[in-house]
């Protein structure tokens, strides 16, 4: 019997409400808010018939933290899940804290004005400090640890599948593969192909920033930093075969490194086609990724935005996509005084994915977690006050709701490796 | 003791007219008239202290052929060199036969709008019955055969490099080095490079034109079209290296398949850096390279102009291009009984070719042959009634100017042959 405020309405929000609505048991009343109520409205009205979830809706801009938490006073949830973007993660944990309601998100905060001096000042120290030049990082969030436990209220960090599932294979992994995990490398496998011969799954400029990005991993205690693009593998992934994988930096491995103790490594590997990074290196080349804008015919114009207007619309993608996802976590490490290796993976099929929420896997690989981790709050699993990140949290009733709520854990016990 | 007519001051036209400028003894007096006349006048003054040519410049819309009646007639020229756009060949040559003045143009006629109804009718009749579809060909100007003969004038087609010099080529080893040429293959290299990662000497749609339409090549008396890039070679060019290359229908082709007897095969090859295809490619997948405008923030902007405002202005190329272009003609046939091969080339050099003229080769190339065209027939050298291309005139004279005035041959006589 719990009523749980959900905000955002975008790709991930809308498989997470599908799967709340699932699991009308523990979700019994949900109101869905974003910046657009029609968008809330129409996916409401949507799922009503199928569910006895009560569902409202709400108009709330979550950049505003007193809107946020007007909207919590007048809703009274026992939980706030934020699925919308990273850029809002504090507002909302602020109004969380002012009205005393557990929070949680699935990708940490970001600003949404990296240009801004204040926040480049920081970031730059931290960069420094740190020795990883990412956007993203855990300071922001771990910065309210203090508060969230004196408040008594819990507030759960990333649980999309990566970051979050992929904490949690590794939390599995400790609990019972290892007495000690050596190296981790996080493979996360796209094998979708929408037969367009280039469209990006969301906004161009994210992509690029993804491609365009130094990779960092962890090593012996500290971060290496590598040009973008740089390490490249090749691995034969089950069910979507050989795929060229580059190392990317990526949040998890920020918190990994302080919560699988004595871990000697962690990377993370990303698929990309040749003909994606292809189409966006020439468009890179061009022009036609710049954000500043050009005078053209008298009007100003952006490159990206007037791209954006040309590739086909992402929201088209899913019912076109064929083909699978692979993510997971290859682990190499002791148990019982040998050497051991662990390759633990969810394997997600897009057009079965589309058919069941109408979105393909990419949104469900995020959307399923984010139901499955307020599912752990809800139901008491996973409370303790404080600010923490998936592998936190005991792992087994995490995995278990995934394997039924549509991701389900594949093993293999003698994986082949990552160079 | 000549005046001349030259209509166009672009990139080619401009080479032309500092050539002329440098044989002030047959080019006595020139006018260079244009749509533009500040650009005429631009280029008068800065070649003015250089040279005895009188120079005079006017203002002419060439697709109006009165407009250009009416200069001709108040200029009195004895030659009107057309090196403006193909589109107006045909105006030009009405009003030279109009006023009784010999004609000469760089590159054969095609209609500046190719989807106009009544032009593709004709067109789609011309490609069922001569078996190629490039929008060029030559019935166009050749059905002014007769005209031109009736009146005593001569009009000399294609007198750049390629059409032009090429044929010169053809004629020259037909009359030099071979009783009977069996294959002729043109090999058109650009080496040059200007460090742009993508950038276009002239129109992109122009150059997209070029890489998307079928090849053709000549081949026991019929053409033979393959798909668009679809034959490639790698060949070793003298002071270049080596290069791919792509089979092409080129214009010569046709005239060459009629005017060299006994000819089995004539192929076109332009070498096209992987670099250059791919942003192509990229481009046109995105739907950058379309001529069909979108909707964008309430103004209908056309994507390929869009690209053009992002590009590097191609006149800014010239003085950033280094390297070398390679041009000419391979043969194989008997000479005396026996089997034989011969190639005669030109190597251009970009920097040098700017330093000189302010161009770099590919208007290099193509310019200089325009003035020495009109010098042989100026001189007296290439005069006969009718219309004609390069190869049907001695070509002794003219390779002798072009050795002369920049353009000198080389020459081997055990080539690598092209597969």
């Amino acid at each position: 019997m719990s009523k749980v405020l959900i905000i955002g309405c975008g790709g991930v929000a809308s498989v997470a409400i599908h799967k709340c609505c699932q699991v009308s048991d523990v979700f019994t009343e949900i109101c869905i808010a974003s910046r657009t109520k029609s968008k809330c409205d129409k996916l409401a009205a949507k799922l009503a018939p199928t569910t006895s979830t009560k569902i409202t809706t709400a108009q709330v801009n979550a950049d505003n933290t007193d809107e946020v938490i007007a909207l919590i006073r007048s809703y009274q949830p026992e939980l706030v899940m934020n699925i919308a973007l990273p850029y809002q993660d504090l507002t909302i944990m602020d109004a969380c804290l002012a009205c005393g309601v557990n929070y949680m998100d699935t990708a940490n905060y970001e600003p949404e004005d990296t240009d801004d001096p204040a926040w480049r000042r920081i970031y730059e120290a931290r960069c420094e400090k740190e020795g990883f030049s990412a956007y993203f990082d855990y300071s922001w969030q771990w910065a309210y640890r203090e508060k969230f436990e004196q408040a008594g209220l819990t507030a759960l960090l990333g649980s999309g599948f990566d970051p979050g599932v992929t904490q949690a294979y590794c939390a599995y992994a400790a609990k019972h593969e290892f007495d000690q995990i050596d190296t981790i490398d996080i493979l996360d496998c796209n094998g979708g192909d929408h037969s367009y011969p280039f469209a990006t799954n969301f906004n161009p400029e994210i992509n690029l920033r993804e491609v365009s990005a130094p990779g960092s991993y962890w090593e012996n205690g500290h971060w290496v930093e590598i040009p973008a693009m740089s390490i490249k593998r090749e691995y034969d992934f089950d069910q979507v075969g050989h795929k060229d994988m580059y190392l990317l930096h990526h949040e998890e491995i920020e918190s990994l490194a302080q919560n699988i103790p004595g871990v000697r490594r962690i990377r993370f590997f990303m698929t990309f086609g040749q003909s994606y990074l292809d189409h966006m290196r020439c468009l890179e080349n061009v022009g036609m990724l710049s954000t500043t804008p050009i005078l053209f015919e008298g009007k100003e114009i952006v490159p990206i935005q007037f791209l954006k207007a040309l590739l086909p619309d992402p929201a088209t993608l899913g019912p076109r996509t064929k083909g699978k996802t692979n993510i997971g976590c290859i682990f190499t490490g002791k148990k019982d005084g040998k050497d051991k290796t662990y390759y633990i993976y969810n394997i997600c099929d897009h057009e079965a994915c589309y058919k069941e929420v109408g979105s393909q896997a990419v949104s469900y690989t995020t959307g399923v977690p984010a139901m499955c981790g307020a599912l752990m709050l809800l139901t008491g699993k996973w409370n303790k006050p404080g600010v923490y990140t998936v592998e936190e949290f005991d792992p087994d009733p995490y995995l278990d709701a995934l394997d039924k709520y549509g991701l389900p854990r594949s093993e293999s016990h003698a994986p082949v490796l990552v160079d």
